[in-house]
């Protein structure tokens, strides 16, 4: 049987974090749902407490540490693993059910499919998402290329971003065109899943650029159903990954007609950052069918994307500016996707 | 970047743990590897280690332990997670590629996906291992229904069991069919990737069949372009899932032809426990394309396995008895299934 993990969720929201550790001087907890770590108490049985205040209805991750040493919860299956670290999950329930929820709709596929990077020499997995019908069709679906941030992998949009379940739940309501989801790994490196020596910096900056653009779109336009315009080629991606989206969308406005970039790590004036792009207004405007840019208000991103916001009003090209409460976290990434899917593809 | 896991493997195969606790008064790790938990000890600069004797080449799970409290390796992100708990991995290559090494072949594809269970009432995850060449072709596949054990989830026999690759190097070679593997949770409950509250006990002891036959075949025969004929179904399962296919298996010969228990929990007089089975031999023998039982010597279930044994050549049913060196070990449960894989759907 499986075990019961070290957190309960009350009725009230607050939650509960327990850890047996009679020998452990000191145990914390910490995660995107308080500001920085908080020290459970122990009791007289070893187990250690805290509860939060009441917490706002989200996915939230968390980890331990126990004098010092940083963990899981080494009883709750939900983990989210990085390529540099693990946290745990657990969900506080909205009334009704969230738009990232397992929700009674038909369910898309999550596949991992595993290929021979060229241009980086090694090979690598990507997760692409499905819609619901997808294997009896024979349509050529659209494609959004949707790219993680620092310290995820390509699992992470599924494990702690539940692309899939967004995407079932907007493509049940009729809400979403049915597309196909494509989740890359974020650095030019080997897949960290089959890690075998500890990974060998890659310095090229072209290094990423080239693998989605010469072998993961290849990859994927050969082995599904998908179309391939332009006018169906999506790019987006939260931080380090919407800094990607923005340095290779913005510079292959002839491959994608679509960009997201979700609290993006691009500092800097966008102006001298993106100068081509810059130059002339009026092509783009003729390319993108959607430009889509959203940040927290309090994410120290946020002056960057307000930046570009700015930079693309002076120069009139058409673009959807979405600010929201919070910062650098998750539950405003999901948010994010949940808001532009639907005007994906139109 | 990816940080450097808290291991090391030697040129001589011994391999070093180490992990930063200075603020901790026991450091322990344990696996598969070794028998026993094994003191790391403290240097000056609070960084523990331990070397372990040279180890035979295979993928070996760990974890570690500070001041009692059971942890994953904080940076490795090869994660075996499972129902209770999670283990990290590292592997000891051997000379030449493994058979469960990623090889230059051509890699085929593990879809995740989604059913909802009528018969247990809850949303579950399968894993399904389809070929190299499945997406391009229209054959009826023939499937390879795989159990795993207790302890495990739909996952565990991909993350730890590369049953994709070992099934990928098999195909490459010319010595398995191309066939797809069908891997379902093996405990009759709600997924644990979405667990939401703490797990109800199911009691009724035929919940698990009833989702594999009534659930998870129709959801797989729909789904996907595979044979629905006897000949082209195989069960097999490790320890607990093991003991399944057997339970499931001799009792559904219209179903499956072929039937592998791989150190099948299965306690107790074969005769007994499956008296059906052992009622009409020759009808067994007629129907049984491949019984595949395999089991370590040092297993404490090695003696179930040579009675079912036994009892199979006292009643002259045709089957592949195949003990092994070693015991209740993830690495005998690899080699078993390539050595069945190219045995089966001839």
């Amino acid at each position: 049987m499986p075990q019961k993990p070290n957190y309960e969720v009350h009725a009230d929201r607050t939650v509960t974090f327990t850890l047996r550790a009679p020998d452990a001087a000191t145990v914390k907890v910490s995660g995107d749902f308080v500001q920085g770590a908080q020290d459970l108490k122990k009791g007289d049985d070893g187990v250690w407490t805290f509860t939060t205040a009441p917490l706002n209805p989200a996915v939230y991750s968390y980890t331990f540490a126990v004098d010092g040493v940083r963990l899981t919860d080494p009883s709750n299956p939900m983990i989210k693993s990085g390529d540099r670290s693990s946290e745990s999950m657990f969900e506080v329930h909205p009334d009704s059910a969230a738009p990232y929820d397992v929700q009674p709709v038909p369910h898309g596929t999550v596949h991992v499919n595993w290929y021979q990077s060229k241009s980086l020499g090694v090979v690598r997995s990507i997760y692409v998402y499905t819609p619901p019908g997808y294997e009896e069709s024979k349509s050529k679906y659209p494609v959004l290329y949707l790219l993680h941030g620092s310290g995820d992998t390509e699992a992470g949009w599924v494990t702690i971003g539940r692309a899939n379940f967004i995407l079932d739940n907007l493509i049940a309501a009729g809400k979403a065109k049915p597309m196909l989801i494509v989740m890359p790994y974020g650095r030019p490196l080997a897949d960290v899943s089959l890690v075998v020596s500890p990974p060998q910096a890659q310095t090229d900056p072209a290094a990423f650029q080239n693998d989605v653009l010469q072998d993961v779109i290849p990859y994927v336009e050969k082995l599904y159903h998908v179309s391939a315009k332009a006018d169906d080629r999506a790019i987006a991606g939260l931080s380090m990954g919407g800094g990607q989206a923005l340095q290779i969308g913005l510079s292959h406005l002839d491959t994608f007609h679509a960009i997201g970039a979700f609290s993006a790590a691009s500092r800097g004036q966008a102006e001298e950052q993106y100068k081509d792009f810059f130059a002339d207004p009026a092509a783009d405007n003729k390319k993108l069918k959607l430009f889509y840019i959203a940040c927290g208000k309090t994410d120290s991103l946020f002056p960057a994307a307000q930046n570009l916001h700015e930079a693309l009003d002076k120069h009139q090209i058409h673009h959807t500016f979405a600010p929201s409460e919070e910062g650098h976290v998750w539950r405003n990434w999901r948010n994010y996707l949940a808001d532009m899917a639907p005007q994906l593809f139109r």
